[in-house]
């Protein structure tokens, strides 16, 4: 049974309205017998929504929550909540501060998302985007890791992240890609701008897709071969650099 | 059984002369009823050099491997080798290189460990220096993490941290701790000397004794309250920044 300070949601139309409203669940357990149209409405929306759905016998359900199980979902809420990106940009010139956003292309590593959420907030990211793979990793070993950092992050969820690269360039932010086949390196990464770090998959990178609308391209100069640093550990260093800048030093 | 790439050892002798000669083991499984004046020599020898002893049945020994358990041991080889100090100094020296190493205090996590390793061969380390506990660690897990380069790197393995320490300074080498509660920062590090950087356990940071004796602490500035980074992304920073000034960027 899930610890009481766990929210669970356990009605249908109560969870389709979370949905809509951008709650993040961190596991959906549904029936096994549910109707056909049920079982396909949700296993859509776990797609579309990016919650992590098994179906389970009625034992397993009933087993995780003292309540009664009438509607056939135990859906398991996380304590994480998602900005828009327009009111985070608007947030930050409201301020007048110059924006500073990270977006993550692929990284699924929980204890690398929390790494990162940790260092992010440390050295004042406003916002941390990531897409819809990204945030249906954001369980609660990856809160753990971030060492609870992830709760306090403007956190944005983008269901398409091209889209999103493409607002965040009408706004005047800069996208920055780390790339190991880049041709500059981060010494040429200014860093006093309007910024969006791009950081990808410790296999595959940032996706080309993503890689053709940025704006710049960088590497860390690595010695003896090393093509690649941990994707946490790159983010320190890109995000130090960014900050050093800032504070001109 | 084990793969047929890792090497074992079976005969004590042949054990006890390994570890003299600096032989790393991943871990050693020993007879459950071996005599019991063997048992505490082991047990011994297990706390001196810091690898892992698991007493077994025999028949656990046997699974182990195809060859025939005559001395109740099965000792598991790394594929790592450790250095002398004094001789990667004397070779930094000879290169006309300012050494640069990284000393790891208490550092146990298997991924930490792997990260730092690619960082630190990437960032170009002239040694990683890691107390027995640390060095116990050092498994196929922390080698695979690294992405192989805990291989390449210089190890060097301390048996008494603090000596280990004195014979730095003795050498001319600037000691950094890295502390979260340091008055300095890394924007006063000067990266340009001889330089070793320690780093320590996540949760109780560089030891007391050690940091009595460094020449200098330093912390990373950050906002929010956030009060430490993950260790690895801690060490990818310093170390970035002390390679920036080397180069005069």
């Amino acid at each position: 049974m899930f610890k009481s300070q766990k929210k669970l949601t356990l009605k249908f139309d109560i969870f389709f309205d979370e949905l809509k409203e951008g709650q993040q669940f961190s596991k959906v357990f549904a029936w096994e017998r549910m109707p056909a149209i049920r079982k396909r409405n949700i296993h859509e929306l776990s797609k579309n929504h990016g919650f992590p759905l098994v179906f389970v016998p009625i034992e397993k359900l009933k087993s995780l929550t003292n309540l009664p199980v009438q509607d056939g979902i135990v859906a398991l809420k996380t304590s994480l909540s998602f900005q828009s990106l327009q009111n985070v940009i608007d947030l930050c010139y409201e301020n007048a501060q110059t924006p500073l956003f990270l977006m993550l292309n692929g990284v699924t590593d929980v204890r690398n998302i929390g790494a990162i959420a940790r260092t992010a907030y440390g050295l004042g990211v406003h916002g941390l985007i990531l897409n819809l793979k990204n945030a249906a990793a954001l369980n609660d070993d990856a809160i753990e890791t971030s060492a609870g950092y992830l709760q306090n992050l403007q956190l944005i969820r983008s269901h398409d992240i091209l889209k999103t690269a493409e607002e965040l360039k009408l706004n005047g932010i800069h996208l920055v890609a780390a790339h190991h086949r880049a041709q500059q390196t981060i010494f040429e990464l200014k860093g006093n701008i309007p910024l969006c770090l791009i950081l990808g998959d410790e296999h595959a990178g940032v996706g080309v897709a993503l890689l053709k609308i940025v704006d710049q391209q960088i590497k860390i100069q690595m010695q003896n071969n090393v093509e690649s640093f941990n994707v946490s550990v790159a983010c320190g260093i890109f995000l130090y650099e960014i900050i050093k800048q800032r504070l001109q030093l």
